[in-house]
């Protein structure tokens, strides 16, 4: 096979040397439907990645597209700051009526700057004057951005150390699962919580992911959970649920805390929140949390206009009833057996691989850093676009739209299959 | 007059306190085209705040409207990380051709998370981690964003109160004209950078707005422009423009600091950037400073594909020459003219009111809050969209779109003059 | 029995109200003896607090005293800030003979402003200048002063919340037992610093007490002592071992780490140093750590003559051999014994209670603080001075001096099982 | 003459290289008495160092001596943690009647430990705790000690630089005649505190030194300083003077702050205070100020009973009338005499010298810092002990003790004079 030849000249002089996905998948893309990525070379991907949990509807769901650009050709606002348009409007009134009163939650409603991190930042400092206290516990592994109030709670060294300054007002403690047995971390926490002595001080706020993404696809079990909102009850202390990359139906339920009985005073929420990858998030809390006075938290492209009308379809289409959710949690269940059998493949070869995951965010980890870097590699030759995560680049993560076709998903693990079987070959070879 | 219907008890209830132009606004808008603004109630707005100069080419720019929905028909990426796409490349090559070379600027690009704050987090870290020294100089009255490394150099204290803790790395010095003396905080500053003795650490770098917005339409003059170049070129700082609400043609140049012979190592872009409203932002800076390992610096939204787009078109058909630019100063003087005759209204009631800016970036200082505020209110109900800005809110801001026309221009400066004759009438009647 | 009337009047009235001890021991004090205090109305008290751990070798200690008395009767310098002076070089001589030879250390000495928390301070410093790192790690229940780099890692909440501002730059661990399990805290840290996901930065040092004091006489195991210098020394972190209450004899060796087969790269020393409780406080460091430049750390009282000469006699009359090294393993091993009885008196009554300590640093914790406060009340009362400590004061600390007589000790002893007699027999009688 | 032996390996061996005043003064000291030093040669010097301004009243004072060895022969308490002892109520009621009573101050009394640095820390938490603000402005070219919490109010680039981490919670001001006119930085001040926009956020307190010591005696004028209460009492801010080299005399009254009419809400003061070189410090503050809980700032040395004793002797000796303050009042203008003669001579040669101080400290600014180190070096040969300061050391600096004899003092002025006159004399043969 040739390898077509790819013109990427003057973007690789021109662009900083921090990008890093064009070096996995080192072509030029050009359209992209469903889950589908073609390049320049009209070469097809099946696309695993889908922005990392942003594309949960397919790249350019035809459905929100649609609207999207009769909003546009109308003229409807693009950019309007945080004044009021019917496009903010049937938001609000969509996100009310489909996803809140169901579920019995009522929160109010942040447009921040529309990335994760910026709702990261918001959330913090709603939750430190609230309750008056600086401290917040984030987790190990955790990743909630990299703008320094975020970056603070975000525990990877790599990021951490590029800031070139310290970070402060964040305890770090073990995540589910992260010292042996599940409850040891909760009983950690508890003592530390507990103690006026741990030297750490009561937080404003418990942050964290339910199931961590950047860090390894790791799973905090349903006892964990409970547990953690149990320990934020008892001791005054908020809990910030970051549901950037595990909501919007990711994990099988719209948000992943529904698996749980819990009750999170604030949730985070971005990255599949437009439905349609056009850049968004918010923040929603208790209403007794929402102490701000007007602008004191600001931003210029807060509450994208373009964004609420594909999210407000999205709610419409795929969340007025649980269509979606149980073939999330189908096809999460292909993954999954598909991923053991990859993770048994692996132990055989002496390997301690292992799968983890929710719903339609899963994991292969295969120890070694080194070996998923080529396995993506190897997929990407073959038409697979998908990722690695965990703190040493372990875990090959499958991130794929929800609304991946069935055909579409076999074909994608039918990649990664036969390339740990290339992979595994190889090492039987040495 | 009878105050039409505002549908707005949804948005009231569901939306945090926070909200801002919701306020100085309270109307549901519907679309805009160019420099107007529509309503649910079909009226029609002037709009002298475009996205507080987000706007530059007016809303729903048909040339760049256009060929976004042609790219959005043809299934174009809309989101994509920080891969590479022809949207993307046609960028880069664009911004080579159009912005750099012309100027004989060498820069690398970042795509960072798509809003202003981002790029400044990420700007100071370019120069923290290039120079390994923590401090920063910022200005008083500077805005830099609300994010909490952005924040540390924000010197409102509205924001900065709103974090709920302190923050660090930054040192304010004044702007020019904040003490008697253009040249005063110029000595001031050399004699503390010079001053091992100061308290102010030797900083990484100097960060300023050269005409600064949300601070008041404050102007630093081209000699101390050129005078804090000077001194980080005798001392080894960096010097980072925030261009984000001065870029992109807004004060007569592309870049606001050609104005001056200087040369920022690192500029900060974001507002205009796209031309279409479409949240994006960008870091210049010069080669040797791109040190960053691939993914130091993330985030889900940099390199939004939809605003390379129309980004790619604006710099084509705006920026092949210097037609738009001269425009801009050729309007920018009718609203200074205008503006000085509104001054001298206020000057001959008593009032030390004075115009500031540079291009179509244009304060009307009127020394209290709340006649501003008063101001900006009966301009709404007349049918113009206008902000305050500077500490106390005290000054009227133009940023109209820099493509209106001479017949909007005269409309909205006819209204806002008719409402300082109101105001000044019912003070003298006081 | 009459309370004698005690006459503080004036010290209410103009001593803050952040005095302590005058609060356990509301008298006034006029003369000490070795191990006994003597108040305005001549009343004797056993002094098991000593100091807090200052009074090593006994209150005005006769054979320190003499010398002293000739060295100030001669004029001899009393304040010399950092100059030569005899005395000081008397006593460096005496601890490298005594002290650093003998012990098969190498070390050079900064003499800091003569307080333990200045010695953290320079300590920190150190090891921060010395790696390039700015994290450190410290312990659970830690105590290393108020100043607030050291307060940054003292764990005691009511300390930390007294400085009204966040402290930065510390990572908590759990220490020693404080985890179920006395290897569960050594793998959890292990974990943490090889994991780069972990959220604690690669610390420039670990800083421990081999005791906890103020936090509760929790004595680190010798296992874990050493894992926890297997920890730096494959990690490169640098120990620092905080000997300043547990150092000079305290734990039956004159270093309270030669217990263990470990190497500190810092040693921070004050309390018993000076021998005779004047104020003075020493930090000794690897040579090649001794990176400092002339001044940079300084402090007015730093190198305390007189200090220097009772230190200098002290290390001559205890140290030259091991007799009082044994002496204080032999009353350790009798106020063990005590102390065990005492626990079991608790344990039979229901209470939990437990005894713990090495060498002559012992602690009885009867989990409760108010007991363990009403216990110090009774002993006041029957002429014994003794302290609590722990994060709820639930610990009554024995320190008392190392030369202390056996009727002495057993005198105090005596006391105290007499107040516990007394006060299990009112909680049966409710 | 040949330079006699200096008996120094082992200090140079076994002394940390921070070590700074042997280098200057490189010999042995042995005794001291009064305004002279003899070293192990039998040399004498005049101090004019005198303890960096801790030996106000003379090296080993016969008057504090006599009572301190009485105090110490009788076993007078040496240390007694915060306990009561009568050493101490003497010490409160002597400074309640001889210091407080007679000028009208109203102060409760918090003893930190002996340090002037620790005294900072404390007054920093009192004045973060009862305005519940964290920003303290400090000024340019201040010295308040190296702890973290001193450091971040300290200005000088070396000391900052060797914490090795960012300080905070600190913005620096310019000080009086640091700008341009006098007036000029209390109007800078004034501005930057009423404009909220300033990036200076409202700081709890506003710290100086009316003399800055180590700054290089830069002295506040009168109208300065009751300028800065003046805006101290306007915005609700806290005055703390840092008196602590200032203090006890230093400037010709016991305060330093009594020379302007302005009323500091809390002192801190040390180096003097004891009277005889012992470590000790204490802080002074209105008693409503006093919101410490029992115990929220500790430290074993706070309370040095043996310097009780001797200040007590001190206040009792020199300050129930106003005799001392006389005598340094016409001593300092004998020195100011001195020093504008030597300042003319330098002026003379091209050196733009001049004289600056109040009472008996006083600074000859020679401009550059290796001129100084040459003269301090040959006033050292010829028995002259005297130190530099200022940011450059350019300052050669008088602080004799002020009970100094003319004759001594004079003496000390003609070595310097000599001095002088030889340093030029080589200056105008090159």
């Amino acid at each position: 096979m040739t390898t077509p030849h790819v013109n990427s000249e003057s973007l690789e002089r021109l662009e900083s040397e921090v990008r890093t996905y064009s070096r996995s998948f080192p072509t030029v893309f050009t359209r992209a439907r469903g889950a589908t990525l073609y390049d320049e070379n009209n070469k097809e991907y099946i696309d695993f990645l889908a922005g990392a949990g942003t594309l949960n509807y397919g790249h350019n769901n035809p459905k929100l597209k649609k609207v999207l650009l009769d909003y546009m050709m109308d003229d409807g606002l693009t950019h309007g700051l945080d004044m009021w348009t019917t496009a903010k409007r049937d938001f609000v009134e969509a996100l009310e009526e489909l996803i809140f009163k169901p579920r019995g939650l009522e929160y109010v409603v942040q447009f921040c700057g529309p990335t994760g991190t910026n709702a990261i930042e918001a959330a913090l400092r709603i939750a430190r004057n609230a309750t008056g206290r600086t401290n917040v516990v984030s987790f190990t592994n955790a990743f909630h951005g990299v703008t320094l109030g975020a970056l603070a709670a975000t525990a990877n060294g790599k990021f951490r150390h590029a800031a070139a300054m310290p970070t402060q007002g964040v305890s770090f403690m073990p995540y589910c699962g992260y010292m042996e047995g599940d409850s040891s971390s909760l009983a950690f926490l508890e003592k530390t919580l507990t103690d006026n002595s741990s030297g750490v001080d009561l937080p404003a706020a418990i942050l964290l992911e339910t199931v961590q993404g950047e860090g390894g696809i790791n799973v905090a079990s349903i006892e964990w959970l409970e547990g953690i909102d149990k320990i934020c009850k008892k001791h005054g202390i908020l809990l910030i649920v970051d549901d950037i990359q595990t909501g919007c139906g990711r994990t099988g339920k719209y948000f992943s805390f529904e698996h749980a009985d819990i009750s999170p005073d604030i949730v985070t929420t971005s990255k599949s929140l437009s439905g349609y990858g056009l850049p968004f998030a918010a923040v929603f809390m208790k209403p007794e949390l929402d102490q701000w006075k007007p602008g004191e938290y600001n931003g210029t492209f807060r509450g994208n206009n373009l964004a609420f009308v594909t999210s407000t379809v999205a709610m419409r289409e795929y969340w007025a009833n649980d269509d979606l959710a149980k073939e999330v949690t189908r096809k999460g269940t292909v993954v999954e057996y598909r991923f053991k059998q990859l993770a048994r493949m692996y132990q055989d070869a002496g390997i301690e691989a292992e799968e983890r995951g929710r719903g339609l965010m899963r994991g292969l980890d295969i120890v070694k850093g080194d070996l998923a870097d080529e396995l993506v590699a190897e997929c990407f030759e073959q038409g697979l676009v998908i990722e690695t995560c965990g703190p040493d680049g372990q875990v090959v993560k499958c991130l794929c739209p929800l609304l991946i076709t069935d055909d579409e998903l076999n074909k994608g693990l039918d990649i990664l299959e036969a390339a740990v079987e290339k992979q595994l070959k190889a090492l039987a070879a040495k």
